[in-house]
């Protein structure tokens, strides 16, 4: 009887883990899956809430993020359409890791901030 | 007497709490970050392990994170020099969320990859 021992490598570009990390290690994905905390959001309020964020990267983000099981799309047949995007139990697990990213970004800004002067003071 | 509160606002790209989370929340920077755990590294070295970035990429995504205070890079002067990359006490404290991130990915591929199938043939 032969064993196959599936090892996830993250570093390997090969390994599935890896393209898992890039699409979760995205700033839209870890502002889209934060704001869908809680309750579904319509497309409008996530372009209002993520500034800066084209309509081509957010349809874009969407599609991959419901592709990979962590949201779903539902349309509501009214006049207009209602679409909605709301997390799935999967997408829910992520909340937890992205919340601590985007804790980590407010809590140690000042920090980073007085680096880049000190940077930026040394090179010119 | 003028109080001035600063809001941080992860979602305003004008705030620069959005640029950390930018540069944090990025493959390269976990892969990088995550490695120099424990040890300085080569050049050669991370080259070697974050399989598929290209040279330039490396570089630019090493310079960025030294900028914000994340690494040292550190030259010693033999024959040929030799450069080291390692973390600061602010890049060590970014070792915890960027690790949950990791772990993330590691855990949930089977669950990602069996909604992606579920999505390519429902879309096919």
């Amino acid at each position: 009887m032969e064993t196959i021992i599936r090892i996830h490598d993250v570093y390997d570009k090969n390994c599935p883990t890896r393209h898992a990390l890039d699409r979760i290690a995205d700033k839209y994905t870890v502002l889209i899956i934060v704001f869908l905390q809680g309750r579904p959001r319509r497309f409008s309020e996530l372009q209002r809430i993520i500034t800066g964020i084209s309509q081509k990267m957010l349809t874009q983000t969407l599609r991959s993020l419901e592709r990979d099981g962590l949201i779903t799309r539902t349309i509501y047949p009214e006049v207009p359409p209602r679409v909605e995007y709301a997390l799935t139990p999967l997408g829910e697990t992520l909340i937890e890791p992205l919340a601590a990213l985007r804790q980590w970004a407010e809590t140690h800004i000042e920090a980073v901030t007085a680096a880049q002067n000190t940077y930026d003071e040394k090179i010119s």
